[in-house]
């Protein structure tokens, strides 16, 4: 096996043809891993989610780590990873048009899926429904790819 | 579709039977993650990699957070998610027999395909092999799993 960097065109490719991942924030120098889908567009990545960890902590430090992989097998991989900053798009008149452009991304995967829209319930409390939209800027990305040799 | 949290058992259950999934670590605030190989024994996941962005971040910080799942499908899948303390296990005297012992959990795995063994190039120079070994402490666990209705 051998361990290849990706170009920023084929890393960025690689993130258009995937819809699902995993992201990092930070409080107090502590991370904190949450999977999630995704939808790909002109240098940012779009999602939504509830109210909960980890819109909190992104709220108060937006920098975010998004790392998108896929697992052929253990010498056949390819992982992606974004450094970038986390953005809110407000259900204001200014934020409006980016929301609903981030909806229309989203839309098309079918993504509905995520604990965004659905009741969760902790420590025996249903969590309040509240979509929150947003997106990541990419400010640093690389890409990694393993294949037999 | 409903999201429940999983208990403690079920959660490290899931750690123990499984043996990929992402580490995250954060330099001054900004999270940075990779996918990897662990083993899990005793209220600590074992690890080895070379020298790389991920050790340096973790020597510096030895905040972790470490996120295992399954995703069988949009409605049904499972992630626990580790926020733990980074413990390198040197090669000397003092740190042989947890190294031993790592080597020896991670070797039931034949988890060898990792870059810690294989060498990669970056920027058309090969990469020094030098196989850290390491742990991190599990502090805190959550694990929940999604299920159709």
């Amino acid at each position: 096996m051998h361990i290849e960097e990706l170009t920023l065109h084929d890393s960025l490719h690689f993130l258009v043809t995937h819809q699902f991942g995993r992201i990092a924030c930070v409080r107090h120098s502590q991370p904190y891993i949450t999977p999630f889908n995704y939808a790909y567009h002109d240098h940012f990545i779009y999602s939504f989610s509830t109210v909960g960890q980890k819109i909190e902590w992104l709220r108060a430090n937006p920098l975010a780590c998004i790392e998108v992989d896929e697992i052929e097998n253990p010498r056949e991989w390819t992982s992606v990873v974004v450094s970038g900053r986390y953005e809110e798009l407000p259900n204001t008149a200014d934020g409006r048009t980016l929301r609903e452009q981030a909806f229309k991304l989203l839309q098309k995967h079918t993504l509905w899926w995520e604990p965004g829209f659905v009741r969760t319930t902790l420590h025996g409390t249903a969590r309040p429904l509240e979509p929150v939209y947003y997106r990541v800027s990419i400010e640093e990305i690389s890409g990694h790819q393993a294949k037999p040799i």
